[in-house]
C-alpha cells in the first residue's frame, strides 16, 4: 500500500489507477495487516490442526508448512501414525494417547500469569480433559491436573480443593448429569469453563444431559464449550490467563 | 362368592348355572377381593384427587364422596375455591399456599419408620417441595425441610447436612440443572428420589434439563420421578418409610 | 484432630499454627470421619467397577484392590476375558453372560427384609433384568424372576401375579412402549423401580419411548432410572428392602 | 367426454381440435368423474369442517352449502356460537360440549356392521374421546363408551371388558403414558386405532410420550393417529365397520 | 372350575377351602378360558416370531413348536442361517430376502374378503413393504404390490391407481418426506395404513420425518405404525380385511 | 478515497499519514463503495421492516425515513395501528389483513421476467401465503395465487395445475405434513420454494412436521425456507424472477 | 390418443368403447404428453441415480438404459466399482473420488446464463461442495469453487469476494455453525442456496446444528436443502441459472 | 475456631469436649471462613438477585438486607414496581428499562483492566445485551455497545471493528442463527462470551438454533451461556477482565 501511494505521489501511476487497485485488493492488504498487527498479541499461540477426517499426508503437509514458521504445533484428534510422520520432521514431537494429540513444543516460555486448573468427574472423561490440559501447557501454561472428583464423591472433590481455588481459571469436564462445574464455580471465585462430554448411556443421548446441565448452571461463573471440545477448552483458559505483556 | 358356593352346595343352583355366572362376574368379585384383601395394606393411603382440569363442582363431589369413607384426603393441583367449597364438608380442611393443595387429615397416626427429608435447590421450586412435604405428613409421616441449599453454594448443603443424613429416605427437588440430587446421593446410604422442576429458562426446557441430569446421576442411589411431581416422590417416600406393622 | 488438640493442650504446637492446620487439612478429615461414620451402614454394600471403557488390566488393577478389602464384587458391562483375569484373583468370581457381569460374592449374608421382584416385558430386556437381579442378589436379597410377561398377554402377568404381589419391591423392566410398570404399579401397593430399555426399534429411539412412558405413570408408586440400568435398579430396590438391623 | 367423441364422429369438430380440448380439460373431467363414481362408495359419508381457525361466519357458510347437499354434518373444534348460528339453518344441530362439535344429523342409517368401542384412560382424556365417539355415531355406527379404564386400575378395565370384546374395531384414547392401547390390543383380536392426548405434564410433552409409547406397541393389532385426533380415529374405525353394502 | 363346583356340591371340600381356591387361581382359569374362546376368532391366525435379538438356535426351537401347532408361520427380520435350520422342520419353509423373512404356509385359505395394496415411494423401501406384502399373504389375503410409485412423479400413480382403488385396504410404505399415504388417501375411501421407512438421510432423523409427515396427514382416512413396522401393517391390514365367517 | 490519493499526489498530506487514514477507514469506504455498486442491482428492492417486537413509534421513525429515499416499503409482522400511523407519511399505503403487512409501492414497475405462482395447501395456510404474494407483488412480480389444493384432494390440485406449470418459480405453503411441495416439484420444470407453516396440532410440533417433510422432499427441485417465512419465499422468488436488465 | 379419435371418426370403433378407452388410459396418455411436452424444457437435464442402496448391477443396469437415451448421467452417493462397470458402457464415464460420483458428459453444451459459485466452510465440507460442483458442470454451467473460507477466518471470505459476488447464483456448503450462508448472502443480491453439511461433532447432532443456523438466517435471499445434500443444491442452482432459449 | 482452641490450650475445655465441637461445626465455620476468605477476592462483587418469580415484597427485603452490606446491588428480570419500591430503600438506585434491571451502585471503583465491549445482532437482541452491559458496569467495568451489526450486512460490523479489537473481553448476543459470535472471534484474540437469545421464529425454537450454532462455533476463542442469559455473560466477562489487584 505504501509503495502504491509512493508511486501516486511521484505521478507514476495516476489517481484513477491507484483508486482501482486499491478498490480492488484491500482484501490482501487487510488480511496482510491483520496478522502482521496481530503478530504480537498472538505471541506463543501454537498453530492447530484438528486430524479427524484428514489423511495421515494431508497432516503432514500442513504440520511442514507450520514447523517451517517456528511456532508450537498441535494436532488434535489424530492418530499414532501421523506422530511417527510428524516425527521426521521434529523429533521433539510427543504423542499423547489418551487424547490422541501429536505436539511439538519449541516456545516453553511460560506465558500464563496464574495456572490453569483442570478437573474430571470420571476416569471416562480423562481423555477429553487431557486434550484440554496438554493444549493449555503447549500454549505455556502451569496446569494442574485434578481427576476422577465426580459429585456423588463430594469429600473426595473438598479434599482437592486447594488445587484448585488457586487458578485463575478452572476447566471442569464432565459426562453423565453434568453437576461437576456448577459444585466447582461455587467453590471458586474465578471463571470456570466447562466441557461437557459424551461420555454415560441412555438418557445421556452423547453428552446432551450433560451440556444442557452445565448451560443451565446456577452458578453465575460458568460457561460452556461443545461436547467432548477439550481443545476448546484449553484454548480460551490460556486467553484468560495470559500475562498483560504477553499480550503484545 | 361364598354366597354361591353355599348354594351350589345346598342345591339350590345348579353347577352349570354356577359356572356360568363364576364365568361372568370374576372381575367385580376380584375388583371386590383385591380392594378387600388391601384394605389392611392401603391402611393410612390417603385418596388422592388431581385438581388439574375439573371444575370446582367435580373436585367437591368427589371429594365427599372420599370424605365419607374416612380417609385422609389430598387435592393437589387445585385453588383457593376449591378449598372454601371442601371447608363446608369438612372444617379441618386444609389450603396450602405454595402447592396449591386441599388436605384433610383425619388421621393422624405416624406410620413413617423414621424421617422423611425434602431437599430443594432454590426458592422456585419449594412449591413442588412443599407438594413432596404435605403429601407425606398426610401419609403418617415425620418431615424434615431443607430448602435453598443449591449445589453453586455446596457449603450451605453441607451445613445443613444433619438434617438428610439421619433421614430413612430423601427426596431432591431442583430445577436448572438438576445436580443436587447427585450432590445429596453421595452423603446418604439411603434411597434419593429426585424431583426435576420446571423452574428456569433457555436452555432449561422446561425442566428437561434436570430432568436429563438427574436420570445419569453417578449416584446409585437415585430414582427419578416425572417433572414437577412433588405428589408422586412424597407418596413413593411414604411407602419406602412404611413401619413393617404399618403394611399389615 | 484429637492428636492435634492434644498438642495444642500440651503446648507443642502454638495456636497460629493448629488454626493453620485444621483450616488446611479439615476435607481429609471429614473424608475420613464420613468413611468411618458410614463403616456399619454401608456393611454388605458390594464395591462396583463400571466395566465399560476400562481396560481388562485396569479393571483387573481395582478389583484386586477392592478384593484385599474383602467385601463383595461386582464389574458391571465387562466381557468375559476380564471374568477369567479376575478368576485368577478370586476363584468363586462367576461370569454372567446375559448382563455380561462378573461378581464375587464373599458374604453371603441376606440383609434384605423382604423379597424383591424383577419383572421383565420381553426376552430382549432380560440382560437389563438380570442386571438388576444379579445385583439385588449380591447385594443380599432373595430375588424373583418373573420375565416375559408384556402387557399385550396381560393374562400371562397376571397368572405370574402371585410372584410379584409379596414382594417388598417390584423392578420392572421393559423396553418398547415402557407400559407394564404402570400395570405393575396399579397390582401392589409397594415401590415400582421402573427401567426403561433400548430394546425396540424406530420411534422407540433407542429407549427414549419407553423412558417418557415410564416417568408419566399414571401408577403413583413408580420411580425411574436411566436407559439400561439395571445395575441402578438392583442397587436402590436393595438399599429399600434392607433390614434396620442391617442398616446398623 | 361422450359427447365430444360424438361431435368427432360425427365431423362437427376436428381430430386436432378434439385431441386438444381432451388435453386440457381431462382433469375436470376427472375431477367430475371422480366424485360422480363415489357417489355410491361416499354413501353416509358426513361433511367435515374443521371449526379451528375459523370465523362464526365462515363456519356458517360452508355449513349452509353443505346442509343444501343433504347429507350429515359434522363441525369439529368449534363453539356455541357457531352452534347457534348453525341452528338457524338446522334445528336438528346439536352441540356437544365436551368435544366442542356441532352435529347436523339428518341420515340416521346405521351403515357400520358390528359396534365400535371408545375407550379412554383418564377423565381429562374424555372429550377426545367423545370427538371419536360422536363422528362414528354421526357416520351410523352403534358405540360404546367405555372411559376412566387406566392401566393403572386394570381390574376395572377388566370388569369392562364385555363392552369392547365385542366390538368389530375399539378405539382407545389415553393421555400420560399410552399404555392403555397395548393393553386393550392384547385382549382383542379386531383392529385397535389408539389416539395419544396432549393430557399430562412435564415429561408428557405434550402428548409426545403418549404418542410414542403407541407407536412402539407391543401388540401388533394397533395403528395410530395424531395426538388429540379422535376425529380421525372415529372416521377410520367407521370405514373399517362398515357393511359391504354400505360401500356401495 | 366345574370340577371344584361338582365337590362342593358333594361336599368332599369345604365352602372355605373352595373360596380360597378360586380366589387363588382365577387368572390361570380366565387364561385358560381367553384362549379357548379366541380360538375360533384367530382362525388362521399365523404365529410371529420376531427374529432380531434371537439365535437361530432360539428361532428354531420356538419355531419346532409352533409348527408342531399346525398354524401358519412367520419369522422377522432374521437371517438365511435360520432359513436353513427352519427347513429341516418343514420343507415348505420359504426364505424371502428382500424382507428377511422366513415363512411357512400350511394353511393356504383365502381369509381375506376383499384385496390388500401395498404401495411405495422408493425402491429403498421395498423391503419394508414386502414385509407387509408376506404378512398379508400368509394370512389369507390377495395381495396388490404397487412399488415405486413417489409422488415427485404423480402422474406414475395416476397411472397405477386401478391398482390400489379397488382395495379393501391400503398399505402405503414410504421414507423421506413420507407424503405418499396423504395422496393416495386422497384417491380411496377404504382405510389406509401408512408405514414411515428409515429410509433417507440428513434431516430424515432415521425415518423421524416421514413419520411426523404421516401423522399429520390432512387425509382422514390414514392411520401410522412404527418406523419400518412393515409386519404391523400387513398383520392389521388383514384384520380389518378378514371375512366376516373367518372371525369365527 | 481519491480525495485521499490527490492530497496525497499534491503533497498536501505524507505517505504516512496516508497510509494510516486508509488503514483505519477502509470499511467505511468498503461500505459506501458496496452499497453504491449495489445501487443498480438492487434497483427496484424494497426496504424491509420486520414489525414483529418493535412499537409503532419506532415502525414509524423507521419508515419515515425509507420514504424519504425513495423505494418501496414492506412492514411484516405488524399491525393496524401501524398502517394508520403510516397512512399519515403516504397516503398510498395499504394495509394486508391477512399477513398483517403494510405496504407503500410507489414504483410499479414489472421487473420479474416470467410470472411467480403461490400454492397453498389449506385455508389456515392463506396468511403465510399471502405474506410471499404480496412481497413479490411489490418487488415487481406478476402473481397467480392457488390457493387451499392441499395433496390429500389431489384432483383439485390438477385442475389448477395450468396455474403454476407456466410460471417462472413456484412457492408452495403447507402446514401438517408439508407434501404439497414435492407433488409440485414433480409437475413442473422450474425452481420451488417450499414455506412451512406452522399450521397444525399435536404432532405437527408448530410446524417442524411440515419443515422435515419438505427438506426430505424427493422432488430435486425444492429448497426451503424458515417455518411461516412467507416474506422470504416472496424475496428470493423475485430474485429468480428478475429480468437481466433489472439486474443492472 | 389422435389414433383412437380417427378410429371414432372412421367408425372402425364406436363411442362407448372410444370413451372406456379414454377413461381407463388417461393417465398413460397424460404421463406421455406430459414428457413430450417437457421435451423441449428440460433439454440437457442430465438422468439421476442415487447409488446408495443400490449394488453395482442394478446401478448398471439402469445407467445402460439411460445412456441408450443419449442424456447425460449423474449416478452419486457411489463407488469405484460401480464407475468401472460403467466405463465399460461409456468410456468418456469419470469418477469423482470426493463426492463418490459417476458422471457421463455427452452433451457438453453451456447452458448456464451466469456462473455459479460453489463456496464452502472448511476442508470436510469439500466433498458435499464437490457434489454441487459437478452435478452444476453436468447441467451445463461454469461453476467457481472457493473452498476452505470459514466465518472464524473473515479475511479469507473477503479476499475471494471477487470470485463470488459476480456468480448469478452462489452456493454455500457449512457444517458446524452453519454462519457462512448468511455472511455470503448479506454481500450478494442473487440467490444463495444453503447446504448444511453432517460435518461437526457433540453439539452439530449431524449437521441439525447447521440446518438450524441456515433456515433462521437473517439474510433474505437463503434458501436452504436437505443436510449433505450438495445433488439438490446443484440441481436448483442450475434450473436459476438456466438460459431463457435453453428453457425451450 | 481460634477461641475454641484457646481454651483447649488454656484447658477450660476438654479434647473430647473440643473434638466434638469441631465435628459438629466445621461447616459453619468453613462457611464463615470461605466468605471471610473470599471477602477480599470478591472486593466489588455486586449482590444479585432474580427478580423472576418472586413478589415486590419479596425482592425489596432481600434487596434491604444486601444495601445494609453495603455492596452494590442488581436485580434482576424485575419490574417497575421493585424499582420504586427499592427506591425508598436506595435513592441512588436506577432502573433499566429494556433489560428490566434495577441497579443499586454504591461502589463505583474501575476495577476492570481493559475494557468489555458487547456486541449484538439485531435490534431485538438489546435487551439482553444491556443486561450483559449493565451487569458489567455494575461489577466495575468500562463498557463499550456495539449494537445490530449482524452477520448480514458484514460491513457494517467491519465499520465497527475499532470497537470491539481493542476490548478485553467480548459479549457477542446473537438470536436467529447465532453466527454473529463466530465472525466476531475470528477478528479478536481474546475471550469471546458468546449469548444466543430466544429472538426469532420457526425453527429458531426460541433460541435452540441459535445456541446449537454457537456451541460449533469453529472460533477456538468462544465459549457460551444459557440462552438470554445476558447477565451471566456480564458476570464472566467481569471476572475475565479483573485487574489483579482486584482480586485481592
Amino acid at each position: 500500500m505504501r509503495k502504491l501511494l509512493e508511486e501516486v505521489r511521484g505521478g507514476s501511476i495516476g489517481i484513477d489507477e491507484a483508486a482501482e487497485r486499491l478498490a480492488r485488493l484491500p482484501y490482501e492488504d487487510l488480511t496482510f495487516a491483520r496478522v502482521d498487527h496481530h503478530r504480537d498479541i498472538r505471541l506463543g499461540f501454537p498453530e492447530v490442526v484438528l486430524g479427524q477426517g484428514k489423511t495421515v499426508q494431508q497432516i503432514t503437509a500442513i504440520a511442514e508448512r507450520i514447523l517451517a514458521g517456528g511456532s508450537n504445533l498441535i494436532v488434535s484428534r489424530t492418530n499414532e501414525d501421523a506422530y511417527h510422520s510428524i516425527l521426521n520432521l521434529a523429533p521433539e514431537a510427543q504423542f499423547h494417547a489418551e487424547p490422541r494429540m501429536v505436539t511439538v513444543c519449541r516456545d516453553l516460555t511460560i506465558r500464563g500469569e496464574g495456572s490453569i486448573s483442570v478437573v474430571s468427574a470420571g476416569t471416562s472423561d480423562i481423555p477429553v480433559a487431557e486434550e484440554a490440559a496438554v493444549t493449555a501447557e503447549v500454549m505455556g501454561n502451569r496446569v494442574a491436573r485434578i481427576y476422577d472428583v465426580g459429585v456423588a464423591g463430594i469429600h473426595r472433590l473438598f479434599g482437592e480443593r486447594a488445587g484448585f481455588q488457586s487458578a485463575s481459571v478452572v476447566i471442569v469436564v464432565a459426562g453423565m448429569e453434568g453437576a461437576l462445574p456448577s459444585v466447582v464455580g461455587g467453590l471458586v471465585s474465578v471463571p470456570v469453563i466447562a466441557v461437557p462430554t459424551s461420555v454415560g448411556y441412555g438418557a445421556s443421548f452423547d453428552g446432551l444431559a450433560a451440556l444442557l446441565g452445565m448451560l443451565n448452571s446456577c452458578a453465575s461463573n460458568v460457561t460452556v464449550v461443545n461436547i467432548d471440545n477439550g481443545f476448546g477448552a484449553g484454548f480460551v483458559a490460556s486467553l484468560i490467563n495470559r500475562k498483560p505483556e504477553a499480550q503484545g
